[in-house]
């Protein structure tokens, strides 16, 4: 009989407790479970409501029954439905009535919404950790890449050249709000629901103010309906972790790009590569891939939550329990994908000189001729007008446009220098965007110096 | 080192391979991963590819390693990724050489369309029988309601009274639709793959139609390509599911609605109610609440695979190991939804008095008296008006629809007559609506004479 | 005061009615409100409910409407809610007393759910020639192609050499699925909704049978309240184009991948491509880019009409007035992509010789070497072995697959011999896989054949 | 031929000019786009790019469009694409030269992203003032309600009799974290992307800190690709308006509760209500409905820019050009959802008497029952137990908890005292849930005045 069973005079449907148990996946909120619990009990002494000494005797078994589930040595039971009643149930088993005290004015409504709120405020941190250190993959291989430079692609065509480290550190930039959006989720979510009790609050004189400040929440939630009844800290954490998994399956799609035989900008450690059952040659970039099919999942778990939450009136209801599979997938698969990718971009190798072959393309340079233009004194419109009748009649006469005449050139461009025609240099048209954010080779460093500075200091290590 | 390691002069890195590896769920298809591989060395040796020694060997070792797997004997090693690689190391570790030809004229690619294939024929003609099982118990229940009547809502709002049996036939009807769409998915997908490889068939002679027609598919896919790379098979029958769920919770609200104190029109049976950790009194409707919260996961894993298989070029790319986990759990949720459902409707208690006084509200009726102008003649816009008219004097003068006088009545539809105020019984109304599909009792009866029909024949259980 | 106003003792407020009126929208399914309405009088006349002098009153000015609509004379009025409504208005204008008889024994709720499926069966027959024509037009871009080699990838990795006509087909297999599915839609939505009234069905001796064969519906739906509370034919239908805009995106991606400089093996047409407003030389995959991205549009409708109807109770809710514009939007939305991507597709030129450098690279052959070395008798796993060293071994040479010597062959593959070193020729690799399905040209050429007995004969155009 | 067109020999096809325009939709840009322009040239001239006069010229004209604009008389044409071609065209065509100088250093993939992070800075401070409006309905009514005592509940079962405002104020604590929301992304979009380029920056002397601050930015965004190939604004903008749609959706569930007859909580002014085509008696609370289906469509745009920037190589891609439509409507949606629920939530009429009745159910004291039971001593656990067996035995002898004798009260519950008897009264209950967040009147008064300081001083005006 379950310890809620007291009015019902009937067991649960076998088929319907297997469905609505819970512990085979809310078993690793435990460490939370407890704390949550500890500090329930030391107000609950301090109030009065229960004895000191039986406080302190849950308190220690509480710890107690943690080492067991440590080591492996705690059997949680499906017909205990849920990770709050193998424990509660596991302390009775202990200690008789005192044991039968620890729900004491609680309810699972605010025990697990406490339990939850406690383990995202854990696991921001640690994938924000996860994340610096894949900005420090990335980085690194900036670093590596010196001033290689490859054809920046717009429309997924050459556009202009840009270097390989300032590519990458785009990758940084996405990442940093990543860590924002993430400690903004942290931050609206350290706030406690306990006390809420199942909807109301409680007829007892507890204290929430003194086991909010016991657990490291920042504020108690001012009303108890809304306590139990939100999950905006799931929906929240589930868009944070969804966009960066699009940053993630961007970067990955960039990687199977490079490393294609058509593209063959870098080489992939064999460590990070499997092969085909097939076909002897191949070496596959599958974690790219697997990279870029996951963002599925994430994107799936977050419409799941949202979809759940939908309509449903006030206050609890059983839907809710729905909450906890899909973020605790998500967040698994995204420290996977965290923790494959670091090392994959760190262990890459650049293959500069093809990236310079195909940085070598005159037409990359076609609006450093515009610009110059420009500083002709023509109006940046015609500017782009001349110079694409320009590409049009080298297209027309099969040529390169570094290989026309000035003659030819004339014909479309009338101002056309013989210095126009040196233009069609990547190196020279890097150099030339040293502005703010800009692709030239000082400004790139200025960029990984900035980043060396924010993701390599020993504060860093403390979000 | 991996069967396909030949080429790799280093192993993978061990985050990497716990990322990639799938047979912690992909064992799953064993039973048609074997069933194929049979039905192929069976095609190889009659192809003369293999000698027929041979096959009969890798025949009857898989057969072993499937009773090994079925006594749980069997090892399922991680670093051999996934079902198909587990079963033919093994199958090479009894037979040496001879278990070596097993993967001959074959990929995983084309392997893995098979298993999957063959596993959702499977899965679609078990998904029948079980939403069959909820219409039996929608039907069941819905002969034991009798002639009860409910108020019928639109809006959330009384409308029309209809019978009890009525409200649960409309939704056999949408489960009828459910059980379609999956066979027309089933018969869709009842296609080989098997022979297509990795991506361009084979330059050995295999014969795809032998193997076809030894699995039990209707036809062979006419292009490797499309053969390796579709996934439609997967997203038609999460959709199919999707659509299914969302009945579910249809339904799931009706009853969460019916077994709240304000409805109380029906009474679950304690086996499918679980009770609160604080407040005693409590009995809940879990399972209902539990099967309409499940619809955000369903919903989410088609999210999921139309992801994943957005914008993914030509063929076969390793996202693709990602249409797995959510098909299976949403074929396990879906399975256990309707497992839950069926027992928990058929055992539902009407209280066919709480309806009856919910129903006795003539307001129900106002369309009765509407219509009942129309055969006196009166323009059906006109009559409409007529009695909003009279419903807003009741309601100013507090009187329910009934309470009125014939003279008050004619302040507002000066054709009544005395049988007017005789309209308002909802028995009376029900029995009017005497058309194909209407709520009539005799009209119930016909349907419930026709799904007891096609529900409860012999044909019927092999669908 | 709207017409329903009778009971209503103020107006509707101004943003309230703004918010609900769904006529800037649903004023698309004029005609098939006027069909419906026009066999719903035919049938009140036979059955007597209304004077036949009124019937063909009503017919007449419907008509009358439905030309003036069709002018553009119509004024459509935002206070008049929806389509029906401004129909039913603009008729008692005419008619008066005889108009207000229009809408006897009948809601807006079955009345919508009429018009919806006559607009879905249209629209299925509709799109179903798009697809063709898009089918059509890659078939005449396949065929075009004649023997053209390009590189067959898996994981955007050299797998095998395919013929281009048979990667282009392997679409033609999508799109015609996405028409099967369209056809199984198309046919489920073919059933009356009309007589089911607002929830229960009418007082009045309606045939409901009558107006089904007049709209020509196969079946009457069996019970009223499904009738006015089931979308299903619309999930079902978004459901379709979400696949079909999946395969489209699938495409663009590999018409992106073809025209970019580092592949090169397509060149698209002027006109179905844009330049840069800042870089004169660009010629971007506009279409392609945009057919990509319209894919997240449909998915997103797909997700709010599930959204929409998760968890509502019976019957019929006004949250379905939200079930239109995300349908019109995505029924749009691929009539466009497909009427843009078949000529696009049509007008494009392959570029073969680029296709064939591709498709030069030995490594490509990898597997004829170890299908060669099966037909020797060496099991299929020792084959892969050897030639995955042999990969290798010339790696670490920095030679090509096709460059070694025999002897050095031989110290992976023992067995080697002169002709393996000829293998390497990715014109007899295509040849060599020859079986259904296959890419061999003889084999490329009977689906061809198929594909143009289907797509091209008269019967065609009427699916 | 178009603004870009030099290079192209041939001119857009008719079909792709109109799938690619979308000045019919971000033409509402038009005032962003003109402002950046202005702070474009301002810092072109400061810099000694284009003459000090040319930039003065450009912007008279600039604004003399938007006063077009303004006044309806600017032609808007699809065949100049978007907002930023019909507005360069416009200055060109009165400027001649001098407005050819416009697009000088600039692209249109740092407009448009300048464009939208503009307009969404503004859109946010304009939505939080409507949240706020919809917190002071809430608030409103909170008042109005007094002491009003409702049933709470959970499971949709009575859980613990509630204050009607406390319920109110739940939905305002819920609001005030979606302003939180809105303002973080306010924050963080509020950087600069203009003077990125196309990709790389400029070879011009452009000073990005210049237009920055001259358009209000608090940053430059620091990397160039990142800056023309990010979305994540867009995105968390969409899950921010996405968790504020599921809120009111939830309200709008309790709502349509409230009004049905089953409930009959509270009634909405007529003016937010509309009646029915059939039924006269109708009163539907379309309002509430048509915000619940509206969620659907917001997420579903949350969906489709996921969908679209899943696997999107770096940098601008065609498929961007996506991010608009569903913004758009999902902001217009949310504005109008809020706009329509303040005052129907303020006009609305409690019921105090019906919601007494409701919660007059003594189980909704169970728990009070055994917390005085705790207050003796009993262990919570044993106290939830006897409880339990006391509403069984109630039940098996069909009483309510409040009519059973002290002696059968004893049967289940040893220490029952006559007080006992005396805890089944909703008001006192109410009263003993005096901590922070509890039901209790005092604790309500609190957050009243919390929220009246909060919501109605004149610093809420400006966020």
């Amino acid at each position: 009989m379950a310890l809620w069973g007291g009015r019902f005079s009937k067991t649960t449907d076998a088929a319907v407790a297997a469905f609505s148990a819970s512990v085979a996946y809310d078993q690793r909120l435990y460490p939370y479970d407890i704390q949550g619990s500890i500090a329930h009990v030391r107000m609950l002494a301090r109030q009065g409501i229960i004895a000191t000494a039986d406080a302190e005797a849950i308190e220690a078994e509480l710890l107690a029954i943690r080492g067991r589930i440590e080591r492996g040595e705690f059997v949680w039971r499906e017909d205990r439905e849920d990770v709050h009643m193998n424990i509660e149930a596991a302390l009775i088993e202990r200690l008789g009535e005192v044991g039968a005290r620890v729900h004491t004015g609680r309810s699972r409504n605010d025990q697990v919404a406490t339990d939850e709120r406690l383990y995202l405020r854990a696991e921001a941190a640690r994938l924000d950790g996860l994340v610096a250190g894949l900005q420090r993959g990335l980085l690194a291989q900036a670093r590596a890449a010196g001033e290689a430079i490859l054809p920046g692609l717009t429309h997924l065509q050459n556009a202009q050249p840009v270097l390989a480290a300032h590519h990458l550190l785009a990758y940084v930039e996405m990442l940093e709000r990543d860590r924002e959006r993430l400690r903004d989720c942290a931050r609206r979510l350290n706030r406690s629901p306990l006390g809420a009790g199942a909807i109301a609050g409680s007829t007892l004189p507890l204290d929430r103010e003194m086991t909010a400040r016991d657990l490291g929440f920042d504020e108690v939630l001012r009303n108890s309906m809304d306590a139990v009844a939100d999950r905006d800290y799931i929906v929240e954490f589930l868009a944070c972790l969804s966009i960066a998994a699009m940053h993630c399956s961007r970067l990955a799609e960039d990687v199977i790009l490079w490393v294609s035989q058509r593209f063959g900008f870098i080489d992939l450690d064999d460590a990070f590569c499997t092969g085909s059952s097939l076909m002897p040659q191949k070496k596959n970039p599958d974690v790219a891939e697997l990279v870029r099919g996951k963002t599925g999942r994430i994107y799936g778990h977050l419409m799941g939550i949202l979809t759940i939450l939908k309509g449903l009136p006030l206050t609890y209801n059983r839907d809710l329990q729905e909450d906890k599979e899909g973020l605790f997938d998500a967040i698994d698969t995204m420290a996977m994908v965290l923790t494959c990718l670091a090392p994959m971009m760190a262990t890459a190798r650049i293959r500069p000189e093809v990236m310079a072959a195909a940085a070598a393309d005159p037409a990359l340079m076609a609006t450093d001729l515009a610009e110059w233009l420009v500083r002709q004194g023509v109006p940046f419109r015609d500017a782009h007008h001349m110079v694409g009748r320009y590409v049009r009649d080298c297209a027309e006469r099969g040529q390169a446009l570094d290989q026309a005449s000035l003659e030819q050139m004339r014909q479309s461009i009338p101002l056309a220098q013989p210095e126009c025609l040196e233009l069609f240099a990547a190196r020279r048209s890097v150099a030339g965007r040293d502005l703010t954010g800009g692709t030239a080779p000082s400004q790139v460093a200025r960029q990984l110096a900035f980043w060396s500075r924010r993701l390599e200091t020993a504060e860093e290590t403390a979000p």
